[in-house]
């Protein structure tokens, strides 16, 4: 990856971060993304029935407008879900007055709120900061600012970016994410924005993050639990010029797809690194499937096994562990087909335990990173999950919340 | 419940309980059925599709037999599970010298194993074992041995009985079962094994035992994870005398299913208390919902939500995470119409949280059993799930096994 090009470097936009005392912390608590001559936009968001206003006013702007943009607001620290009719009512009133302040429609205010479920918007302290991070927009951005003030407990900021060359333009592609668990007391948690200069039809974004989520964020896991408030958002400035791409097919538009994947998987790694209490990122790498949904049932139900996960924790080679997973996932498995693979080293091969030296592969597994490959040996469906270890700080982090 | 009548006790069978030292600690090990006159019987078994040739091998007995057996074999210490060939020809062995011994057919045998995946069986000690537990059958049988027989890891024995009148004949139903989840290094799980000397046909006892297994082993959950050896055998010997139940209706079966059903219902609650690490028994109770399979998805995801059990460790009444957990359940859920209760407690009502003294609340839920209530407000599907709370014992139980 080349040089990293921050989210406020991203031409066409405009990024502003500020404290509006919403977290009790008293650190960056809201950022703001502006186009000033709009943009296109697209979103992907949580599956979850119990949804944040936030997230269903989202895309009832993005259907509204087919996927035209002109803002973004993030708020941490307060999840705005559970929240009833006056947290709707909060939700509406931060988009009408950003929209007030730029001229544009409340429905091209997109918006996103991560923190704590179950709580009133506090909008005393919510809409003096809208104006403050409005009247910041001309300012020179600081690099990492809206990076920080999406965080609630992650202990590392996320972020990636890419080049990409379209035809005869350049563009730049830059992400940030925050999300490390469902952490205590309720939090809301996964939020990435991805912005690019690149011109690009609302359809053909639209087609670019699904696919990238699909292999990135919906390859993840940290504790199986998806949250109320999950959002990826996608937007095109177009400010790079050129023909807009308006097809998802052709080499412009591989290109451009290849650099957001690049970047929600770099964003996604991330993640799974600074899972809550992770002493490291597991690969869990399925290939010989019989489809590629039957690759992702299994490389999923391993990744989310807690006596696997527990098992990399304690650098534990402890492969029974995984092929109870894999059995159980749903996914066909022919046992006398299966190998499979821990570091690198072959532990089960076609029904049969092969002898290994457990703790030279114990020691193998004391590192950052930790690649579990399963060959299915059956046909050509193909899927990584990534994850990251249980470890005693997991319990201690969403156990210890002093009541 | 009545006085308890151990498994030993049960009129038409003989059982016997001996140490081959199979299991590295020396003791009781392996544990025999054995039913002088014959039995019906029937089988619930791991949906899991890597199998220990145990479950496939009485899975096809049953059908050849259609629900006679002589015999049930159970060892512990090992699972006979990823062990190819050899095991498969260990299991048929075991099953043949039985067969042999007490002049039946060895599909007249059923087995089960537990224990350490990927590692053979020791034929050298447990074929003298099952000559040894043979010879033992004729003596008075001690109570609990052949409970204490089938543990791994489990603290404490499970067991459970009842009587039931049916028409004129008193019958006994008696079961012990074992499992705490899949432990280091790679238990394969949960056994439980019912005899009655009720007179029942073989497909009665299985619709009587599927439909108690649902409502109850099939609504436990510990970790998530579903062994490759999961076994429960219910076996009646009809030694009560009185004309079999044939029918699955009537009085008569009504009131045998609801004696399987409790027994059953008993030995789940025994080992969730017992889940690997535990301190409570959680009761998810889901109520109202669209449909049954509703319901048990619902009651299931919250279950099995790591952010909820480590919040059952902690006291701490968390309830956005129980909504979360709802959320993605995939059961239909409207905020709206929603009630939380915690320990009794009302913490969310159609859509709007309630104000609760989380102090008073987090007391209540240090208790050796907390119930959590969902009433979705649609329809009439309800559901109880069992689970335990995740603790550091969880993870020291399974990460610290020294390779």
């Amino acid at each position: 990856m080349p040089a990293k090009i921050p989210l406020e470097k991203v031409p066409g936009f405009q990024v502003a971060a500020v404290k509006t005392g919403i977290k009790p912390s008293g650190t960056l608590d809201f950022g703001m993304i502006v186009a000033p001559d709009g943009a296109t936009a697209a979103g992907v968001f949580s599956k979850n029935r119990i949804l944040s206003p936030a997230v269903t006013i989202s895309k009832r702007h993005l259907n509204q407008t087919k996927g035209q943009t002109r803002a973004v607001l993030v708020n941490s620290g307060n999840a705005n879900c559970c929240t009833g009719q006056e947290g709707r009512d909060n939700a509406r009133a931060s988009a009408k007055q950003i929209a007030d302040l730029i001229g544009s429609e409340a429905r091209e205010v997109l918006l996103c709120s991560t923190g704590v479920i179950g709580q009133q918007l506090d909008m005393t302290k919510l809409l003096p900061g809208i104006t403050a991070a409005h009247a910041q927009l001309g300012d020179k951005p600081r690099a990492g600012q809206f990076g920080r003030a999406i965080l609630t407990t992650d202990l590392v900021e996320k972020n990636a970016s890419t080049r990409v060359i379209l035809g005869k333009k350049s563009a730049v592609i830059s992400g940030v994410a925050k999300g490390s668990g469902m952490i205590a007391p309720n939090m809301a948690t996964m939020l990435a924005f991805v912005l690019t200069d690149a011109a690009v039809s609302a359809a053909v974004l639209r087609h670019a993050l699904r696919a990238a989520c699909d292999e990135t964020f919906n390859c993840l896991t940290i504790d199986t639990d998806c949250s109320t408030n999950d959002t990826v958002l996608l937007l095109a400035s177009g400010s790079a010029g050129g023909t807009p791409i308006r097809e998802a097919s052709g080499k412009r538009y591989e290109v451009f797809a290849a650099g957001v994947y690049e970047v929600c998987l770099a964003l996604a790694e991330q993640i799974a690194r600074d899972g809550e209490g992770a002493t490291k990122l597991v690969r869990v790498q399925v290939t010989g499937a019989r489809s590629k949904k039957d690759a992702r049932r299994a490389a999923r139900s391993i990744a989310e096994s807690p006596l696997v996960k527990t098992a990399m924790f304690g650098n534990d080679p402890n492969w029974g562990r995984i092929l109870m997973a894999l059995g159980k996932s749903g996914a066909m498995v022919q046992e006398a087909k299966t190998i499979v693979r821990l570091c690198g080293t072959e532990i089960f091969r076609e029904g049969t335990p092969l002898p290994f030296d457990a703790k030279v592969l114990s020691k193998k597994m004391q590192k950052k990173e930790v690649i579990l490959e399963v060959d299915l040996g059956l046909k050509d469906g193909a899927c990584q999950f990534l994850t990251c270890d249980y470890s005693y700080d997991y319990i201690r982090i969403n156990a210890e919340y002093t009541t």
